[in-house]
């Protein structure tokens, strides 16, 4: 079935299955989101290895008050997937990944934000039209409290916006779409590009 | 079937899916083309996924006015494909491909070519013979005034013939064959090369 | 099956094929075992290749003894899985993996231990609870007596005892965990961390 | 069936197939090959790719003329099979293969020979037992003059006696064994050996 057609708890289990094949999730980690509505989005249970996910490991949150309907708490990281949902309504899925690229780009990158410029690829991230344009991606400090990290990323987009997904330093990253489909290909297009970019710091010696 | 047998388009498709399982065309970028005759081409639709792309998500592009008989108008890119096919009339396929060594290695490479000269696989380019040959692989400034590059492209052409291919800078390469086995071979090692060169460059601290 | 439900066996023979995918035991290299009681764990026998693997080329080795019941005598590494369940009362599975990653580290780290800190997969690894911690990696060096070299890590582990894993100088990984299942979480956030840090180092030309 | 009970072809066709996959053999580069008895082997036909070859591409050469029975010459590399096979009446299978670890490391190292030591995984070779010993794969300078570059490895081989393969520089590795078996073993350690080499270059900078 073409993508745009899936039911939208099939096209994220098959992104899980993508992610796992790609290596960008390992050992249990990252957390993927679709929403369902203006007042609930699923989510992926937390310990499941994405690349084997099946459709009963995701829980039903509702997008106020980031519980699951019955009582049931998900995983604390959830509140960045209710957080991106509340700040922006047209997005629909959101992608929490652990590549080693994004990890590592992250520490290397001593600033508040990649910046990335000169690439073609740009353009696989909605609205990009040159590759002369930049695009900017902010990274967070990590931290465990997690409403402390929504709160700073929340403050951040209020100057700044966002606009495609951000890096959590040492962590992974986080990025969206209108739907599953346009947030893979963020996520395909933005670990290119950080491929792309460590590369060429170690070519450069930047 | 074996691949000289193979109906253009079967060929075609076939490779995309190859270069899908190699990663050289993530987020949907690239695109792909088979001669059909002097007059047309098939090329590949721009937005599908090339590694799960199917015989629908081709059209016939006239290579006299690069439009879709009918009235579609193909990716602007197409515009590279229809000046490779009129420069060589030998030329039956054209693959166009995003991977991180090209897209690297013409950002590293500040000169206006890669010269490739020390590797047994040269030979894996038609009438090559000896590593002690010099491959010379053009680069072109990005534009997203494809007309413009074209003219550049055919520009260089007039004093020094294109061979096997050739790169834009932070965007990817050009390659083509007699047919597409042919052009996948040079794609292969063309790749190949890249990755070389680029791991020379590191260990050598050039 | 789920992972759990899983005859030991069963999960370990899984575990083999997913480690051959994975490249980590390349040249029928390493060796993996599974506790079946206080008194015998099954080991692999030595010269299989760890992709394709079955369930006959396990021996059960008697924990006392280090030998195979009815005298066969397994491989000489065997001392060291024997040694971490006999410390370890709840591991109930070993994993010895040979890495590019595990294998350079070892060497390029010329201290005792890789300190693993600022990483938010550390939290693969259980018990831990945030990336401000520090996990540390014991590195023995290498050594053809394996007794001699257990006794080494015997020596260490009761001053500063071992959590998950330690490496062997050039050679290796050895990391463990309750079951199957936590033993392969506890080989991917360790080979994950490696490569992140391999790739750091390089980066910040450390 | 086991490998060990495979008829010698099958055994071949596997180990090119497994080749093809590792991605040690682009762009239809390399060539394998078996002994069938003291006066014939059995070798890959030019031109075709590794991954996808069939029992039908294979051509019996005669090991005194280097011919193909019935007149047919094969490709000029077979002079470096037959050299090997005359040299060692106990090798019964030599994979020549075109990674991109062996073409780079045989042109950084610019001496006549890669030292591989201090690697547990020597012991992939046979009859190395210890990583405190040296392992020494020869590097010829390329040539497209095969009987000249297969006279220099027969005079080197007169003063350091070859033991399970060499390199020839910017060009691959030609590496056997008893069987195919150990052909494949052997080919994969040394692979392993080279890209931990690299790796270990680059992160010390040497």
């Amino acid at each position: 079935m073409p993508i745009e057609q899936q039911p939208p708890l099939d096209a994220l289990v098959a992104a899980c299955h993508w992610i796992g094949t790609k290596g960008w999730c390992p050992a249990t980690g990252g957390n993927m989101s679709v929403r369902l509505s203006g007042q609930h989005c699923l989510i992926t249970e937390s310990g499941h290895d994405k690349g084997s996910i099946s459709a009963e490991h995701f829980l039903t949150v509702n997008l106020q008050s980031g519980e699951v309907d019955g009582g049931r708490i998900p995983s604390a990281e959830t509140g960045l997937h209710t957080l991106v949902y509340s700040l922006f309504p047209t997005v629909g899925a959101i992608l929490h990944t652990h590549s080693v690229n994004a990890t590592v780009l992250s520490r290397v990158e001593k600033s508040n934000a990649v910046i990335l410029e000169g690439y073609e690829m740009q353009k696989s991230l909605g609205g990009q039209r040159s590759h002369l344009d930049r695009v900017i991606i902010p990274i967070f400090d990590n931290s465990q409290d997690i409403p402390a990290l929504a709160s700073r990323v929340a403050d951040s987009h209020a100057t700044v916006p966002l606009q495609y997904g951000f890096l959590v330093r040492g962590h992974g990253l986080y990025c969206w779409g209108r739907d599953v489909k346009e947030a893979r290909r963020h996520l395909e297009g933005l670990e290119f590009l950080f491929q792309c970019e460590l590369q060429l710091r170690l070519l450069e010696a930047k």
